[in-house]
């Protein structure tokens, strides 16, 4: 059985001790003679799953007091209906920076709250960079951003200095790299790349954010609630939540977010290192904004993609093909992706290389 | 490792071969060498697996052409605000009949869409029976009834005939009993009763109920997205529906929903047999209106509390404490629930009596 090289987009790679463990919990979990998924949720022996997924949240980025930790879910789809409820004002205005699909997505859903400013967008170019100059209107709710563009490969590397509240979808690079979180009044999180399996959403939101919309907000769309239910307002996604604990376990086990931050830089270099290196590959981000999770790249003679993928997919490499958006391929490095794997992929491209002379 | 007598009130008991299932899926699904948690929704052995859980709902509730099967995520709890998004005309009206906490959890989150009318109450006993002889009024938008009240151990034995579309949270007791869908423009229930772990929802529409409002509909909370999307528009919850569809697998191989029902009869009729057979307990709810997935009782005398409570732990039996709206016991009876583990219960119940003389 030869191991999978795993660098799907999303839900994508956990770690193995992560998974062997999510497997046992469900045939019988902390000796109960009970699966997981056959439990209350509130038994005493899930409430200390969920309490644990919250404390590693805040120990893991240095979540400062005044925040609360959810798991809830909906996915940043749903999130993205969340932030306009619970943040902007009746009559208000909001200012969004449009860097790719699921921004786009983010503020359309904002669009009928109030007037939603796009002040910025790098949507003239196919998404492929970040944009860096632009005016923060004072006078805005707040400002959303999304931190990692999965589908275009691009990452703010400085989050903007906002004087209005800041909110960030870090959906594809949460507990990727060290972070401040008293910059932002709210950061929201699909599990499914770097903290679990589908199924759940992280929101880490400073409470003293809410309650200035003067807007009603149905029940389950108001973090208050979620908050005043200690993120068991209604039945939690039980497993989703069981295995992101897992997973920040075994990142606070292995290092922390230091450690991964570097891990993850170390398989961007050797990624972007190759990307510029080999003439057969181009990558398609500007070079200052690639993602240290999503590597996007294409061959620059179309022609060769079937040598390619067969060579790729003979080395047990899974999960690189582009989103049609860009095209060519996607190489996403989330934290459980090891460091061999990303060789594997870069020899095959040297291979490549030198079987075309 | 004796077995334990799992009645849980929800999450809930699942077929022993469906815990063994996911467990095995979680470490390598389908031979691919991956999880079934780290590959893409998108790949087509995910999308093989939503496109048979969908297939079997249709299957083993006889679903009629025009209805679409969503499994969703946000539980009952949102599904009650996406009733009045996708139901509730603009200045229009709805009908609920109010027979439990859930049900009236339901009927709150429309209020603010519309005019809400509360056509029928069984709160002046504290939910013990369901109201038979009300009117339906013809020029409201919906009715919305809850099949089985959980917590207080009631159910719908006959549907209400209804001339205005009927919708129905049957999250406690979906696949127990034979339904005519026909009969309902919508259906919603949560997966941790009868069909799955907690996670997710499935959703039966009748497709040509939808788009009547005349209302803007978020995208996330308008079925019609999800309809488009087949059950993807976004990440869904991948554990969830895969666990959904092994247990739906399982019903249809061991006789489908009409062998079930006979199976939760034979449960019912021997749990409420020994109810009211034995002097020290009695049920709580009206006899004709009992549900046969949650059968609520109390001690006559309360003074016998640790003593029966002494008995039943020593016989492996779990989740039996009743809810605190009612005190007292439930056992809960869902589909997974063998007709041993009541005979146990019912054994129990016997031995205590012999002991008091």
């Amino acid at each position: 059985m030869s191991k999978v090289h795993n660098f799907s987009a999303g839900p994508s790679i956990l770690p193995p001790e992560v998974i062997k463990q999510a497997s046992e919990a469900v045939l019988n979990f902390n000796n109960l003679n009970l699966s997981l998924i056959e439990i209350s949720h509130r038994s005493k022996d899930f409430i200390a799953v969920m309490d644990k997924a919250k404390a590693l949240v805040k120990e893991l980025l240095n979540v400062p007091d005044g925040y609360s930790i959810l798991f809830l879910q909906g996915g940043a789809s749903l999130g993205f209906l969340q932030v306009p409820f619970n943040y902007m004002k009746v009559n208000g205005k909001a200012a969004y920076v449009n860097t790719g699909v699921w921004a786009t997505k983010a503020q359309k859903e904002a669009k009928g709250f109030g007037e939603v400013l796009e002040i910025a967008s790098s949507k003239d170019k196919n998404f492929s960079y970040i944009p860096k100059s632009y005016q923060i209107p004072g006078d805005a709710d707040y400002l959303h951003i999304t931190s990692n563009n999965t589908i275009f490969g691009t990452q703010f590397k400085n989050f903007p200095v906002s004087r209005i509240p800041m909110i960030a979808d870090m959906s594809s690079d949460i507990f990727s790299r060290k972070i401040d979180v008293s910059q932002f009044d709210m950061i929201y999180a699909g599990a499914q790349k770097n903290m679990g399996p589908a199924g759940t959403i992280l929101f880490i939101v400073k409470d003293s954010s809410l309650g200035k919309t003067g807007r009603e907000i149905p029940t389950m769309l108001d973090f208050r609630s979620h908050i005043k239910g200690e993120s068991m307002f209604n039945t939690p996604p039980v497993f989703a939540v069981y295995v992101s604990m897992l997973t920040l376990q075994w990142l606070k086990d292995n290092g922390g977010v230091e450690w991964m931050e570097k891990t993850n830089q170390q398989k961007a270099d050797l990624m972007y290192g190759e990307i510029d290196r080999n003439p057969l590959f181009e990558g398609t981000a500007n070079k200052t904004d690639r993602s240290n999770m999503n590597a996007t790249f294409v061959l620059k003679d179309e022609n060769l993609k079937e040598e390619f993928d067969n060579m790729w997919k003979a080395a047990n490499i899974s999960g690189i093909v582009g989103h049609r958006d860009v095209g060519g391929y996607r190489a996403s490095m989330y934290n459980a992706l090891p460091l061999e794997s990303v060789q594997v992929l870069v020899d095959v491209m040297k291979a490549f290389e030198k079987k075309q002379g």
